[in-house]
C-alpha cells in the first residue's frame, strides 16, 4: 500500500502516539477535572501538560486559552459562531474549506453577518493587497486558510495579521493543513484564533483538535454542560478553558496529540525538508508525463500536489491508482470555491499529500502507474 | 486501587475495546466518507456497522438516524439546541445533569423558550403524574434523565414516553447513566431522542457518544463544515447522518464503542445481575455503619450508591478514601438541582458506582475503610 492521502489524515502514526493512547486507556481511564482522586488528578495533569505544550509550540499567550475540541471543524465553528457579531462583516477567501465556509454562510443566510469572499490576484498566494480593499467600517473578522488543502497554495498570514492588528480586526487562521508542517507563531503573526487539527500534520489520532486564542476577545461557548466548575449553577460558567470543554475530556485523543506534537518537535527540520523535497520531486516527475495538468506551484512546496489527467475525471484516476494500491484523494476536497477558482469544479482534482513517513520510492511508484494511463 | 467511580467513566475497558482502538490506529487510519480508496471505504464500512449495531440495540428506526458525537453532552446539545422552538415550552426535572440543564437554561436566558423544572413526589422515581399537570399548549419537549447520576433514582420513561406520544410532544431521554446498564427500547418507549455516552456503561473510550433519533422531527445541525457530501455547496446539507457529523470521524473512538457495545451484549444479563447485587450489598453494609446517611433507595438498584457521613463533608470522606486507594466521586456531580432537592447542595454527597469489573471484595474494602472514620 502506498498511502498518499495524508492531508485527509496521516495514516501512519508514530509509535509514541500508539503508546500514549494505550497508556490513556489502560492506565489513565478516569474523569479529569471531575473527581478528586489520585487517578483523576494524574490524568488532569497530563491534559494540562498537553495544553502547555501546544501553548508553547504555537506561542499562544496563555495555556488556559488552548481549547481542546473534537477536531479542527469544531475549532472553526467555535471561533466563527462564538464571535458572531450581528450586523458585522467578515472577509474570507476562495481558499477556505467548507469547515469555515459553511458556518460563515450559515450566519450570512440567517441575516446575522455580511460576508465577502475574495479571490486572490495570484493563485499561489493570498496577500494583504487582496484583502485590504474589502475592509469596511463594520468588518470585525478576517478568516484565512493558511495552506490550501487542495493544492498547497498559501496565505501571507504575517502581513494580513499585521493588517488585522492595525485595523483592530480579529484574525482567524485555519491551520488544518499547516500545523505540524511548519512553525506558526501566534503572537508574531497577530493571530487571535488558531484552529488546528490533531490527526493531520500533528500525527494524533482522529477526534481531537484545538482552538488557541490570543487577545481580549473570547468567543461565547457553543456547547453547554458539565464543566466540573461552579457545578451549583445551571448557567454555563465563564472561565476558560472549562467553559468551552463541557463533557468528559477525550483523554486518549488529547494525550495522542501531546505525543504527536512531541514527535513533530523532535523531527521538525526533517519534516519540512522532506516534504519540500518530495513535493518538488513530484511536480518535476509529473511534468514529464503527457496529458497531466499540475495545479500546484513550485513556490508552494507544502506537501500537497494537485493534478489532473486531460482525458479522465479525477475520480477515474483515483480509482485506477487505487487498483494499484496507491491511495490518493480525488473530487472537491470540501473546498468548492477553490475549485471554482481553479476551474475544476466539474472534474475535481487528484490530490496527493505526504507525511514524514513517505519516501521517494512512493512517488516513483505513483509516477510509473501514471505512465500506464493511455 | 479500588475504582468505584465508574459513573464518571468506566476505568477498566474490555480487552476487545483496547484491541479495536489499536486496530483503528495501526490498520484503519484513513478518512472514512471522504476519500474513495479501499482503506477509506473499509473504515467507512466499520463505522456503518457500528451505526447499525447501535440502531439494533436501542431499537432505533433507521441507522442513518444514529448520530455520532463527541459525547453525551454534544448529543444533548444537538437534541436541545437543534430543536429549539421560539415561544415554546419545555419540561425537565430536578434529576437533570448540567449537560441538559445548561443548554436549556441558555435557551431560557435568551428568551427563546420557557422552562418548567419539576420536582417528583417520591425521590425514587419521576412518574407520569409528576409531569402531566405541567404540560401547556406550547409544550414541545419533555426531557428526562433516565437514571440519576447522583443516586441512581429513576424516571418512568415508559409511561412518560406514552404521554408524549399521545400529546404529540417530543421526548428526549438522557441515557448517560443507563445505556449499557439496562436495555432501552426507543420505539416501545416512544423516545424521539436518546442521548448516550460511550465511555460509561458502554465501555468505549472517552470522546464518543451518540444521539439516536426516531420520528419525523430532525434537529437542525449545531456544527457546520465538511461532510463529504454535496461538497460543491457552501451550505450545510440536509441528509442525516452526515449533516450532523461535520469534520473527520473519530474512528478509534467509534470503533471502541462498537467493541464496547458487543461486550455489553455478550454480558448483558450478568451485568444487570451483578450491578443489582453489588448495589444492594453496599446499601445493606452501609446501613450497619454509624453516622452514615444513605440517599439511594433499595428500589433503585442501578449501580450507583450515594451516601454521606454526618460528621464530615463529602470531599473529606472522598479524600480519606483516596488515601486508602479507594477512588470515589464527591461534591455535586454536575447535578445542582438534584442536590437542592436532596438538601445536599452544601455538603455534596459521596458517590460510589460500579461496572462489570467490580466485585464484592471492593465493597468490603470500602466498608472496612469507612468503619475507621471516627
Amino acid at each position: 500500500m502506498i498511502y498518499l492521502d495524508n492531508a485527509s489524515t496521516t495514516h501512519k502514526k508514530p509509535f509514541e502516539v500508539v503508546k500514549a493512547v494505550n497508556l490513556a486507556i489502560t492506565k489513565l481511564s478516569s474523569n479529569p477535572g471531575r473527581s478528586g482522586h489520585d487517578l483523576s488528578l494524574k490524568t488532569a495533569m497530563k491534559i494540562a501538560n498537553t495544553r502547555q505544550n501546544l501553548c508553547d509550540y504555537f506561542n499562544c499567550e496563555r495555556p488556559e486559552h488552548v481549547i481542546f475540541t473534537s477536531g479542527c471543524t469544531e475549532s472553526l465553528n467555535l471561533a466563527i459562531l462564538g464571535t458572531a457579531k450581528a450586523g458585522g462583516h467578515v472577509i474570507a477567501s476562495v481558499f477556505e474549506h467548507n469547515s469555515s465556509l459553511r458556518p460563515l454562510f450559515e450566519l450570512e443566510k440567517n441575516g446575522i453577518i455580511t460576508l465577502t469572499i475574495i479571490s486572490p490576484k495570484y493563485k499561489e498566494k493570498i496577500t494583504k493587497e487582496d484583502i485590504e480593499p474589502h475592509i469596511k467600517a463594520n468588518t470585525y473578522m478576517i478568516v484565512s486558510t493558511h495552506i490550501s488543502n487542495v493544492d498547497g497554495s498559501e496565505t501571507d498570514i504575517e502581513n494580513i495579521g499585521k493588517l488585522c492588528f492595525e485595523k483592530n480586526i480579529l484574525y482567524l487562521v485555519d491551520a488544518a493543513q499547516s500545523a505540524g508542517h511548519r512553525r506558526i507563531d501566534m503572537q508574531k503573526n497577530h493571530i487571535n484564533f488558531l484552529a488546528v487539527a490533531g490527526h493531520k500534520g500533528l500525527y494524533a489520532i482522529q477526534g481531537v483538535g484545538a482552538l488557541l486564542i490570543n487577545g481580549k476577545t473570547l468567543p461565547k461557548p457553543i456547547k453547554f454542560g458539565g464543566t466540573g466548575t461552579q457545578s451549583i449553577s445551571v448557567y454555563q460558567p465563564d472561565e476558560a478553558p472549562e467553559c468551552y470543554e463541557s463533557g468528559t475530556s477525550a483523554t486518549p485523543n488529547i494525550l495522542s496529540l501531546n505525543a504527536g506534537l512531541n514527535f513533530v518537535k523532535t523531527h521538525e527540520k526533517e519534516i519540512e525538508k522532506k516534504e519540500k523535497a518530495l513535493t518538488l520531486y513530484t511536480i518535476n516527475q509529473l511534468k514529464k508525463i503527457d496529458n497531466i495538468i499540475i495545479y500546484t506551484s513550485e513556490k508552494n512546496l507544502n506537501g500537497v500536489v494537485a493534478f489532473n489527467h486531460k482525458k479522465y475525471d479525477s475520480n477515474e484516476i483515483a480509482d485506477f491508482l487505487n487498483s494499484k494500491n496507491i491511495y490518493v484523494r480525488s473530487g472537491l476536497q470540501c473546498a468548492p470555491l477553490k475549485h471554482k477558482f481553479l476551474g475544476t469544479e466539474k472534474t475535481g482534482i487528484v490530490r496527493i499529500s505526504f507525511s514524514y513517513f513517505n519516501c521517494k520510492k512512493d512517488i516513483d511508484y505513483l509516477i510509473s502507474a501514471l505512465y500506464e494511463i493511455k
